[in-house]
């Protein structure tokens, strides 16, 4: 969608620096929408010709965007590669799990009201279709009747799996609704997934940082990890993807492909296919936990894993706790040949999900609010997320660096070698201030210079003072 | 309560006649109140002392029992020992658990339209709370704002700590909202305790028989199991527990104390401190299912095993998806000294609970409609236990014994050795009944020629007709 540079007359140049000027200056900022070009012709006195050749040029050096049928925005900040975080290297033997304790403490933090909620990855409450879910809930629960409140069995309700089957369509996956089952979110699909993959002592590939949950589950499980890195930019490294399965009898693989929590990452789609035929090749499982996939801040989903499998290769888990509601606890699991295995396990380990949030989300998507709902809050994520990023790299010490995400809510930061992120986290609560630490989303509790940031909540005074006290106690 | 005989004269022998008369003739039915002394006078023309005496009389006999101040009622028929199911001898080393495929089948038939329910244990719509459930969830959601739809991270929510805390003080468990974990239903909450004590390979004690949920969760746990015998007036046989802890190494035992699932005994308090002091003995950790407990049709509540425990023996499990409505998924665990690693496990195993459940049933015991309904449903559970059971006394084949329990909504059924209730209950199936046959409640599939009959439906025209279908079957 760029625009050819049209420009050399000067004129052009003196109206690109007054807005380069204000955006320097914090009038506009990452994100935001500038003057339209009539609006900029009319108020500046310029032509047409004139504002477009402005924006232009400001587009060739990297200040603004221009959106579809939208106007400019500024860019987010494009930075130097070395402002992103850097690929560290660390064992790849298989280890057993470790660091539990911070973890809950960090999960504990974000409960405690009066927190400054970097840590835990939940939405604000303004960003929660709240209104809506309560007059479901009314409405729902009343007609259903005692419906409402009978177990629902796996695989579970029939109307919400025919809704499921239509969204997935968006993320490239054709399935019929007899081939999902419900579950009480995403990480009750990945540990039914893994479960019916591994034994106690089976060896798992995770990604490296991954989401701390999968490693407290893949620990309480009793199962080995080989640790793959992730690159911000692409996702997992299928290189040593490649390795790890040559080298060690993996038998499951569980990856993020899309928006990575903590890192951000979208994995392309030659190395999601690339991962898929790898997995086929040496007999493994891929667990997909495509969680955040639906918060691109672009016009596009990326499309999931299982999208690129013609087998059996990928299991697919994904739920509505990110881009609807945490509460509803309301996920999925597209099982292939286990399905039989899974709704066993499902049987025997949480018998059923709760009923009424079934027919909430069934009802809520079969309406057609979930999509206004989302691109609702895939702005205010965009907008959140480029806002927090700027504040960081403005307050913070000069040495870190921060992931550029596009899409989730999710900010991981790297510091110098030698940052204490668990001292720094455990520092940060005492003034009431969540982040939580590099080490936890490490099985072997490497990556201690690195921390994440939600950026669920907005950035308002509270808590750009709290970005303030935080890049003071990163400064030691 | 029992009045003293007082009567000799043949006038009231004569009413006594014609009242059980009446009983015979089926005009009031085990369970049925009887008229009142007072309406017994005016209509027949006796003197109130004649009314009375007669009702002393039919008491002297069995037939009618008189409750403080609600009048006579009809007696349920107290069967001679050789209509109640009858021990038998098993296996008592560690084994592996086997029989899933069969529960599946039946928990799958428990899902579909058009089946008699007499298989899964679940209420009838009639007795659900869903008028009242469906008001709380349209106000409690609107009132609670966005805080409803966010995750309510473990212990889970404050608010209903302190009301189960509240209701626990009636099985004789005093604990603090801070002792009580929240926890998505019993099974949940068993498989969290049972997960705290043991590792894969251990031998845990379960009942024989026991609900299969807690079968299929053992072995999809890895663990193995000792059987210990359960009887029918008494509960888990403590001499076979005394033996079992002293032979073999095990680690926990997983008892269901009141209204067993599927034998419906109650054990004696007695019982319930020996169970307790051979367990604390032996370094056994008690796990306690206490689901049915607040289903009992006389008076008072048992106790839980947990109210004999001093100490840190017993863990106590509970869930109101038999007592409130299934579809709720809430259930608690009261973990002691395993507390910290059991929240934990809840972190890395399902995260949170269904937030909306959690806030509805906290109201809904705070608004103090629980216990009105409990008194409906326990009404009914005992009448519709007593009808379905003398319809099975009278239309099966005379050597079926079937268990007489105090409480809950389940019946055991015992048929001659070299009777199969697998295949019994799929010709049931194929006939659209469903009953759970006994093999599935037996690590060992032993108990091939019982069955467990739910009575949480009334005895209609329908489960009628299907009741002589089933002796029909049964017959062969």
């Amino acid at each position: 969608m760029k625009a050819p540079s049209i420009v050399e007359d000067p004129i052009y140049h003196r109206v690109a620096e007054r807005i380069e000027g204000l955006i320097t200056a914090g009038t506009f900022r990452s994100g935001d929408r500038l003057p339209s070009v009539r609006s900029l012709s009319r108020d500046w006195r310029v032509s047409v010709t004139t504002a477009i050749g402005a924006y232009s040029l400001l587009e060739d050096r990297g200040l603004v965007e221009p959106r579809p049928r939208s106007g400019y925005y500024v860019r987010p900040r494009r930075l130097s590669p070395e402002k992103l975080p850097r690929q560290v290297e660390f064992e790849s033997d298989p280890v057993e799990v470790g660091c539990a304790e911070i973890t809950e403490k960090v999960m504990d933090a974000s409960a405690t009201p009066g927190i400054v909620p970097f840590g835990a990855a939940v939405p604000a409450d303004e960003i929660l279709p709240a209104a809506k879910l309560a007059a479901l809930y009314a409405s729902v629960i009343r007609a259903a009747g005692p419906a409402a409140h009978q177990y629902s069995m796996p695989p579970g309700l029939p109307a919400l799996r025919v809704e499921l089957a239509k969204r997935l369509l968006g993320a490239g996956i054709a399935v019929s609704p007899e081939e999902i089952i419900v579950t009480s979110g995403a990480i009750d699909a990945v540990l039914l997934a893994v479960k019916s993959v591994c034994e106690p002592g089976d060896v798992v590939a995770v990604e490296s940082p991954t989401y701390f949950g999968i490693l407290s589950m893949v620990r309480e499980l009793g199962y080995k990890v080989v640790e793959i890195p992730v690159f911000s930019d692409r996702g997992v490294c299928t290189a040593a993807l490649a390795e790890a399965f040559a080298t060690h009898p993996v038998k499951a693989c569980i990856l993020q492909p899309n928006y990575h929590n903590p890192v951000g990452s979208v994995m392309p789609d030659a190395e999601k296919k690339r991962a898929v035929t790898l997995a086929k090749q040496h007999g493994v499982t891929l667990i997909e936990d495509d969680l955040y996939g639906d918060l691109h801040f672009g016009e596009k989903r990326p499309r999931s894993l299982k999208a690129f499998d013609p087998g059996d290769t990928v299991i697919h888990c994904g739920s509505y706790s990110k881009s609807l509601a945490p509460g509803l606890r309301v996920g999925w699991i597209v099982p292939g040949s286990r399905y039989h295995r899974i709704k066993s396990l499902k049987y025997a380990t949480s018998l059923a999900n709760a009923t009424a949030s079934e027919r909430v989300v069934a009802e809520f998507l079969q309406s057609g609010g979930v999509e206004r709902h989302l691109r609702k809050a895939r702005r205010i994520y965009a907008r959140q997320t480029h806002e927090i990023r700027e504040a960081i790299l403005e307050t913070f010490p000069g040495a870190i660096r921060v992931t550029q995400p596009e899409g989730g809510f999710l900010l991981w930061c790297q510091m110098p070698e030698g940052f204490d992120s668990e001292a720094f986290a455990l520092a940060a609560l005492k003034r009431k201030i969540s982040i939580v630490p590099g080490t936890i989303f490490s099985a072997s509790c490497g990556l201690r210079n690195c921390f994440r940031i939600s950026c669920g909540f907005p950035l308002d005074d509270r808590s750009r003072r709290a970005l303030g006290i935080l890049a003071k106690l990163a400064e030691g």
